[in-house]
């Protein structure tokens, strides 16, 4: 059988996992999920055993010792990994929901019920954890997913798609609500994409060649971000420390993630008195600073930033760094440079904080409090699947609500269209 | 200029334009549409010269004289235009409706704040007043707009975009934020449809062919239906007087729209006594019935339906009907034919009104109602840009508020992320 007729057929039997699991009741979603969590800890060997060539390929193959690390499985992570299925089967079911009914001139009931999206493709790079997180999700929001990670962690994923259509059938699901593509080749990730007749949507996390390619060739919809180039205004009016504190913690807590901050914006009529003390607060923390000129008058150890550096998801101890006139300029700066991710702004200053939250075009803008917050479990929705930054859909971190849809439903007593 | 230029600049000065927008109060905005309908009566004359000149050349061009019909604007027409803008002034302003702020364990104050999604690619083939309508609700929801509309109504299109232009001037809003593409080469439409890095999404409206070319085209995301395969399921504890004018009213008031009924389902305990009143009712008004073999049994007058009748939109006075056993029997059907459109039940029985409603996979789901009112004014969204039976964004009608997105709102009090 062909690869294109392997992953044809795939899509074909998650469409129909798909018409079976929009009729499931929240308790067998629930028992399925345990038992995908049970799977995972009466697996553990097998598990660790399949891991364990996939990590010998990566070192002989040169993988970096940080890859390395990513893709390995021990004990306590196969139980973090059942613990976040079991967490998932805790949070309330969005499908079936109703939301408003409203009742019209002419006595139609009118109102939104909740429904899954249909069969997701997800597409991914990193660790074998993401295969049970983006599975279980799946499976809680009632949409059926067609999984295809790294060909690094190929060996892991496959006992953990095992691990899960045997929870399925378990539970009387079909099994093919949650597959996992049987293959390494890349030339798979270019045909999933393309089933636009199966297919309701397709979510890509990695990196951003690989969200390109997907987006380049996908004819399904796809819920993505590029890059994280998040940035924190600090305003003339801010508390100083509060804001030495959460600019602290959001460079430093996690550099390598999308929700770090990679460029600080300072007013000019603070500058003096804050960058001196934050910006040594950081080289002591060992992150390098590109400063603007005005950034370098004040804080001379800084390196001078270049072009580049302003629209540069570093993900890393590295900090761009610039002095501007006043709120619009930051604002200008950020349009011009952001990534409609995540924005924040310091300040005691009601107005300003008002129009920063109003204007700025981002999916999550803070005021006094860390970028690192934009995240679904921190946020309030329990879990998240990953960010979209493009507006169509769903804007920011999505859980197991954006990953339904709704539909309208009328409830008439004979109501005719005059 | 190269047309390739034209599109790209218009498309960038959409961009700047949408920066405005989307931080523009209701006032204005209402200000501007309330010019856009003076404009309309001030300029009767020249929209009238210049709609003559569209008509002669459809005429001339050999055009059916039903399309020509729907070409002509004259003086109702023109206020009937003028009317429906400022019923979209009068419209509730979506843009900035905050959505729940919630307290978090740590104390952020955590909401959705409504935002336009940006700049909005247009593409329809009808009637001029399309044209006003679009602009109207783009600029309702804050989002700016590049209108392609049909080459036949090319001159009329024009004028009307003058009109918008120079409201939005009188205004103080950017003319950028309605502009209608100056040319009748069908290739605009496939540059404008790949500018992805300008546009946030695309609407087409129009003929099956028009929607196809676009989706397969596009490389920004596309919100559209193909069409409208829409079924009424009459139950077997229907009330059949009722079944009776509301199946009339679904196939016979408007047969050329996309939420008319397209199949007739019946449960065969009621058919024979319901179908030969039904059908005679329908033969009396000019409708052709396509008949399964039971209903030919039933109905011998009727034509013998061939399997492409199933999947059809007749958008005509033509219907298929078919006896089923039961209610599965019916919504294996809707599955297998349907179009995600619009779909009723006529039954007096809780648990079949109960089933229907939530296991029915389209965008309006009825009981005991029209299909007709699967339209955004009658299901109170106050106006319509169109129906999305793809479920990324917002499944079935959309109004002013699903031309939004939503972002995260943050309120913090110096949290960070430990």
């Amino acid at each position: 059988m062909s690869l294109e007729t392997v992953i044809l057929k795939m899509a074909e039997a998650a469409r129909q996992a798909a018409r079976q699991l929009r009729r499931l009741d929240s308790g067998t979603k629930n028992r399925a999920l345990q038992r995908m969590a049970e799977g995972l800890m009466e697996k553990k060997d097998q598990i660790l055993g399949e891991n364990a060539l996939d990590v010998a390929s990566a070192s002989n193959a040169g993988l970096s010792p940080a890859m390395v690390d990513r893709l390995i499985l021990n004990d306590s992570r196969i139980k973090e990994m059942a613990d976040a299925v079991v967490e998932v089967a805790s949070l309330p079911d969005p499908v079936g929901r109703i939301l408003g009914l409203l009742r019209r001139p002419n006595g139609l009931l009118v109102g939104r019920m909740r429904i899954p999206l249909g069969v997701i493709g997800f597409i991914y790079e990193s660790r074998p954890n993401v295969t049970m997180d983006a599975a279980a999700l799946c499976l809680k929001s009632g949409n059926a997913v067609i999984l295809k990670g790294g060909s690094e962690a190929h060996r892991s994923n496959i006992v953990l798609g095992q691990i899960c259509s045997e929870a399925l059938k378990d539970t009387g699901i079909s099994p093919d609500a949650i597959q996992v593509i049987p293959t390494t080749q890349r030339e798979a990730v270019g045909l999933l994409v393309g089933l636009s007749d199966y297919l309701d949507v397709i979510i890509p996390r990695g990196g951003e060649e690989l969200i390109r390619f997907v987006s380049n060739n996908a004819k399904v919809p796809v819920l993505k971000h590029y890059k994280g180039v998040c940035h924190i205004y600090v305003d003339e009016d801010a508390d100083l420390s509060l804001a030495l504190d959460v600019c602290f913690n959001a460079k430093v807590q996690r550099p390598g993630v999308c929700n770090a901050m990679e460029t600080l914006l300072v007013h000019r009529g603070i500058a003096s008195e804050f960058l001196p003390q934050m910006l040594r607060r950081f080289t002591e923390a060992g992150v390098e600073i590109r400063g603007c000129p005005r950034t370098l008058a004040i804080f001379p150890e800084a390196v001078e930033a270049v072009e580049a550096d302003w629209p540069a998801e570093f993900l890393d101890l590295i900090l761009a760094v610039k002095v501007v006139e006043n709120m619009d300029e930051a604002m200008d700066h950020i349009e011009r440079y952001g990534s409609n991710h995540t924005e924040a702004i310091i300040t005691r200053d009601y107005n300003n904080s008002q129009r920063f939250l109003a204007e700025v075009d981002s999916s999550v803008v803070l005021v006094n409090a860390s970028t690192r917050f934009n995240d679904g479990n921190q946020l309030g929705l329990g879990a998240e699947i990953g960010i979209n930054t493009s507006k169509l859909h769903s804007f920011g971190p999505m859980g197991p609500e954006e990953m339904t849809a709704t539909k309208f439903i009328v409830f008439g007593q004979g109501q005719l269209r005059t």
